[in-house]
């Protein structure tokens, strides 16, 4: 980029809002995908009027404008692919309103999720949405991304939580989506256009949220199958139960293996699946609802089953799950994500799929995830070689090829990025594509925004 | 429209399939709002492929094409503002499937939404949306509208049970939109998209709809308050106390005294509020949570407290709720229907507000609904003359304003149709609308559906 467009921008931020370093700049060229370039330039965008002005110059200038949250996203949502400037949210993360008789907030995109739901548990509140990054990811990039994680089975994902948006279309006009009340129908639904949409279609700038009470109390089942396929017939058990948990995990026997041996909890070598439940409400229902729970499990035939109301104790249960993501490393350094979702019932076929494919290429495959929502993360481990990378990108074909067959769908909540553009056609008809691509051109007619994501061509 | 055209309509969908006499083709010209225009032609499609084809012919030939399902919609959403062909989907009205394993039902758009409610409840699974019209209104029109109703306020709205679409656009191209699983991120949100949209984006002829499992147990709370101030209060009392009611009914003082007219349950004459409050969930709980309730109740000056866990005893408290929509009219032949929203904590300002200018203006307003959500019916009812829909006219301009100014939107659950269009530049910022018109060229360039829905010009 020109150096006099850099100052420009300079200019319109603030120098002390600006990266111009090298070295400061590559830290903002990856998020979970290595293969991006390095930006021209990082900046810290402090209000809408800002990030407006950068954007009239970039439709003037013709440089790419990529926002990011915290860049922890999983598809390359947040990384250039051909320099431009990056828009990091994280000096704009002030929590503007809880408005708790209302049971709604409105904060600012940089907002870290943990510190939000932790500042709305003060009035008695909740905000479900618990993306695996919850702790660090913020939530302009769950809104962008549309995040979901383990609450999702009970309580939705980051849509079913935005009312409302204040947005920079990608032309620079600022404008307001939604509302601030419950319901609200006036137009099309433009809130929900942009959630999900990567930043593909305008800059988010504030957010309206809708928060419910807390519930009361919890409760942690932790259960172990010795086949696969009881532990699907488990989860359809208990929603024909009439319980909905807030949480239904899962772990196959690859990922239990591996957490064992990072971490050991005791677990028999032939268990092949595992749940963890959680479940949350009335104080004087949980226990009846726990033990309704543990019934379904043993009914189908889980071999342990515990469970627990005490915080301590539930962490413990919580180990091998938790500890899987990191161990997965232990097989090979470099990890292949995916993210897909199959209708419950459809559990068993896939999970038998994935051993059979990470056998046919021999790379390892582990998956766990949601189990409630048919909601997978699969990891294909596989050595920093050319050889392995080929294998990878076989099998994931072969795994959307399978999930598309059993009705599932390639992304639950980590969205499309640059990860799974060259895929998009084999779930979406090019009609479809058609028709989001010319959505695009009414809100970023220039494509500046965030370029090669979701769509690998404009 | 020419009699070739007509004739080539007739033969795509059958003679058996379409109304042409200019009596049954009245019937067709109105739904609650009776300024429609006389359809030249009305047929009943069986196929997503025969309505793909009649748009294909409307493009060619430029005559409009009106969706309706049962035309029990409030803002004249249905009707014919030009002529043109309507579309009614009253014999695609097949349950697909309902996959009682993975919480999913498959519909097509003609199905009344009691019909659907009905047939799920076999399976002890529950579809909450439950619009004043459910016993009689299709589905398609639900999710046209992005219909509500008392459920909303634990189980949200229509927008919320929609995974998936197929919708033929404008075009004629038949379009797969969203999910058949619980999530899914891939592309752009074009379910949400449509859902609302009211016939102005495609058609639809297909739905994906979410279930969930059907709660055990219910109970009904009914509540009188001298000062309409402590109803509102009550309402943030229970949410403070972490409860979430399936439904939280109001009416004010003018909907109370015209029920009582009409069929007197003995509220005494200066109850200014009544609540109406109905919890749902697991059957040892409900009975602890309705006792809370009635607490909550009492502490905010509730004089009198009923509470039943018997079906016909709820029945008995629904009554006054029940009977005011109707009873409306005795008051004055005509209504205006207004279905705003503002934040709970503004309802009772929104309540002054409205006694001040049915004052102001000499007529009736009367206001009942959905107090937990914030969404209120207001009816303006009147007598057939020019002056009194002038005065009507002005209050109801009045009325969007204040609720505007109370952070508040115009609609919740009805829709926009021909009856707010004129309205919409009062919440919605030109950019806005702008942006929105766009979206509609993509989908319909010429303008051959549901002409003058929304937006009073295209």
């Amino acid at each position: 980029m020109d150096q006099t467009i850099i100052d420009e921008i300079i200019k319109i931020v603030g120098k002390e809002n600006a990266l111009t370093s090298h070295e400061e700049r590559k830290c903002y060229s990856f998020d979970a995908r290595t293969d991006g370039t390095i930006p021209d330039l990082v900046v810290f965008p402090t209000s809408a009027q800002e990030v407006s002005q950068i954007l009239i110059l970039a439709n003037k200038h013709r440089f790419p404008v990529i926002p990011r949250g915290q860049g922890s996203g999983l598809t390359g949502g947040s990384i250039p692919i051909n320099g431009g400037v990056v828009l990091t949210f994280t000096r704009m993360n002030k929590i503007l309103e809880i408005d708790a008789k209302n049971l709604v907030a409105v904060v600012e995109p940089g907002v870290i999720t943990f510190v939000f739901q932790e500042e709305v548990a003060k009035y008695g509140l909740f905000y479900p949405p618990d993306p695996a990054s919850y702790k660090y990811s913020s939530i302009g990039g769950n809104v962008a991304e549309c995040s979901g994680g383990p609450n999702s089975l009970k309580y939705g994902v980051t849509r079913d939580y935005v009312l409302g948006l204040e947005v920079v279309k990608g032309t620079g006009e600022i404008i307001n989506t939604g509302v601030k009340t419950m319901k609200g129908v006036v137009g099309y639904d433009l809130t929900r256009l942009f959630v999900g949409s990567e930043g593909t279609l305008g800059v988010i700038t504030k957010i309206i949220l809708k928060l419910i009470p807390a519930p009361e109390a919890k409760a942690t089942i932790l259960a172990l199958f010795s086949h696969v396929e009881d532990t699907a017939e488990a989860v359809s058990g208990i929603v024909a139960a009439r319980i909905v948990p807030s949480t239904i995990e899962f772990m196959d026997q690859a990922s239990i293996r591996c957490s064992e041996q990072a971490n050991p909890m005791g677990i028999p070598e032939d268990i092949e699946g595992l749940l963890l439940i959680e479940i949350d409400g009335d104080g004087d229902a949980i226990k009846t609802l726990a033990q309704k729970i543990k019934t379904v499990l043993v009914q189908h035939n889980a071999t342990d089953v515990k469970l627990t109301q005490d915080p301590v104790e539930a962490e413990k249960l919580w180990q091998a799950r938790r500890v899987v993501s990191q161990a997965t490393y232990n097989l090979n350094p470099v990890k292949i994500a995916e993210d897909v979702v199959v209708p419950r019932s459809n559990i068993p076929t896939l999970i038998r799929f994935l051993e059979e494919t990470g056998k046919k290429h021999g790379i390892p495959i582990l998956s766990f995830g949601h189990a409630g929502d048919g909601n997978f993360h699969v990891s294909l481990m596989i050595k920093d070689t050319k050889e392995d990378y080929e294998k990878a990108h076989k099998a994931v074909e072969e795994i959307f090829s399978e999930t598309i067959r059993l009705g599932g769908t390639l992304s639950g909540e980590h969205g499309i990025g640059t990860a799974k553009a060259p895929y998009i056609g084999m779930e979406l008809s090019p009609v479809v594509i058609e028709t989001m691509k010319s959505i695009k051109r009414i809100f970023d007619p220039n494509y500046i925004l965030n370029p090669g994501k979701i769509f690998v061509a404009n």
